[in-house]
């Protein structure tokens, strides 16, 4: 157990619009077939460089409360190779000296980065850690991949871990993830890397784009996810009732829907797929400040955060608001 | 402090060889001006895949111990975007389920990761960590820029984490790091993410090759690194003589031999600049494993690891071997 708290959390989606209707010519498929098949009906376009989302999501997070002693960036598609997008958030928010790096587990990144923070902070090593996840990658959209490309938005998030006060019951009650690489080529950006790398004649254009089987990642994240939620739950004696909010990745529709084949009611399950597609890393700080500024989440709520990714991984954290 | 132990190391460098002599006609310079300059008289060059070097250097460092509990990726230059690396580690190494992720602080990305590993065992979440740094980004020198070019050459090394048992002493005593992005642009590679894209009509060739201005890092590094130390020797209550090792980033020769200048004794310091070049975010973990394979290491010993990535960041642990 973290005797961490998410103390507060901050949402910056970008202000334009791309609706089913208008994405419809561009990958050769109707609304409805897209609405039906993913759920999107519209997503979010990002027209500012992906440290200025980042920077808006996380200002909100840090409210009027003192600077963070560390920011993890959590994004999958980075501004540049080197350095690290973490250096130009800082950069953007005005802050200098705060030690800042990036962790990648794609669309798992924020539950990555979220429990690396909360362990330092157990850990003593730090006190106040910034969390964000900002996507801008709905231009590596392959539009001759129209289940692929329908999902897609963009959008950015962040949250503030701090130590939980000895009178709060606030914590991070568990954690478990695994990777199974059986389904590595399930969801790819295969460029941008050494194996095809940027600007070599033998890199395909499709190379630089999202690529993803759909049905693939669905068929083995379904028994995966299973197994995740059984031993989480059995671990910490506590059944699907007992979870008041299940915040997680927005992989498509039907993704967030098998939660509730899984047997939870569809109430407690965050779920915005309709208005903001899939946002990769940032789906998940998405529906969690999201349903904090509905006023959703209370004090002591049980909420199980979490999902799959790119890996294929799957990751839940057990929290105690 | 960490009560985690580094029980393990595993180095693997590719067996190709490339001289100052040789790359001399490549960069336009002398080989004399090549080891004048960065200190560099050969480097190896990949010809596997980062995940093969990655796997073989974790292969040595676990031994016939237990698999890990975690897979932490730690290196710069990736396979592919996505998934991230580690993924194609561990499938690598015949692994399946083991959690994985990947931690970016371009040269410093090992040290993040070894905190993060460690931060997670205090905390009671994992057991056994391998963090693994993998570095086959030889194709990416720039060169027309002989400076940096003469620098950067392949290789790969890992470690292995566990807690420390009660009548051991091993320790991470401390850890200091600083971000600050008025250096974001001292050391670059500006593609491979949104703002350069790759595949894109505006991306130059160069923005896909390693940039770096080593005079601007040297000039903002020597003061960062001179307040690091200062403020990590002044809250352990320790002087530079406690030091048995200094384990760097092996950034240069200049940079290696500015840690003389701080006031360290020579024969303190793992230099193999000469021999292996920078490695990227595998120079570290390489000089910690080779120092350890060498029997240098005693346990006991006050190791100060660290040193300056792109951002510019600056990074040491302060370890009790």
């Amino acid at each position: 157990m973290l005797n961490c708290k998410i103390v507060s959390t901050g949402l910056y989606m970008p202000p334009k619009v791309q609706t089913a209707a208008e994405l419809s010519p561009l990958i050769g498929r109707s609304e409805k077939w897209i609405i039906s098949r993913t759920g999107v009906i519209e997503r979010r376009i990002a027209e500012e460089p992906m440290e200025v989302l980042a920077a808006k999501a996380a200002r909100e997070a840090m409210g009027e409360g003192p600077p963070p002693d560390l920011i993890l960036n959590a994004s999958t598609t980075p501004l540049q190779l080197i350095p690290d997008s973490s250096v130009f958030i800082q950069k953007e928010l005005g802050l200098v000296g705060t030690p800042a790096w990036s962790t990648h587990a794609t669309c798992l990144s924020f539950i990555q980065a979220t429990i690396t923070g909360a362990s330092m902070i157990q850990s003593g090593l730090v006190n106040r850690v910034l969390v964000v996840s900002s996507e801008t990658g709905s231009g590596f959209r392959n539009m001759k991949q129209p289940e692929s490309a329908a999902l897609f938005g963009d959008g950015a998030a962040a949250a503030i871990l701090e130590a939980t006060p000895e009178s709060e019951q606030s914590a991070i009650l568990d954690w478990h993830m695994s990777t199974w690489p059986e389904g590595a080529d399930f969801t790819e950006f295969r460029g941008a890397g050494t194996r095809r790398p940027p600007g070599d004649p033998d890199t395909k254009p499709e190379d630089n784009l999202f690529n993803m089987s759909g049905p693939r990642v669905f068929r083995l994240a379904v028994n995966r996810v299973k197994e995740a939620l059984k031993i989480i739950f059995t671990k910490n004696n506590i059944s699907k009732d007992d979870i008041d909010w299940l915040v997680l990745h927005q992989a498509s529709g039907p993704a967030i829907e098998a939660f509730v084949y899984h047997g939870f009611a569809r109430e407690k399950v965050i779920n915005n797929i309709a208005k903001y597609g899939n946002c990769i890393a940032a789906s998940m700080p998405i529906a969690l400040a999201t349903a904090n500024a509905e006023g959703k989440l209370k004090r002591g709520d049980l909420i199980l955060m979490g999902g799959t990714g790119a890996g294929l991984s799957v990751s839940f954290a057990l929290i105690r608001w």
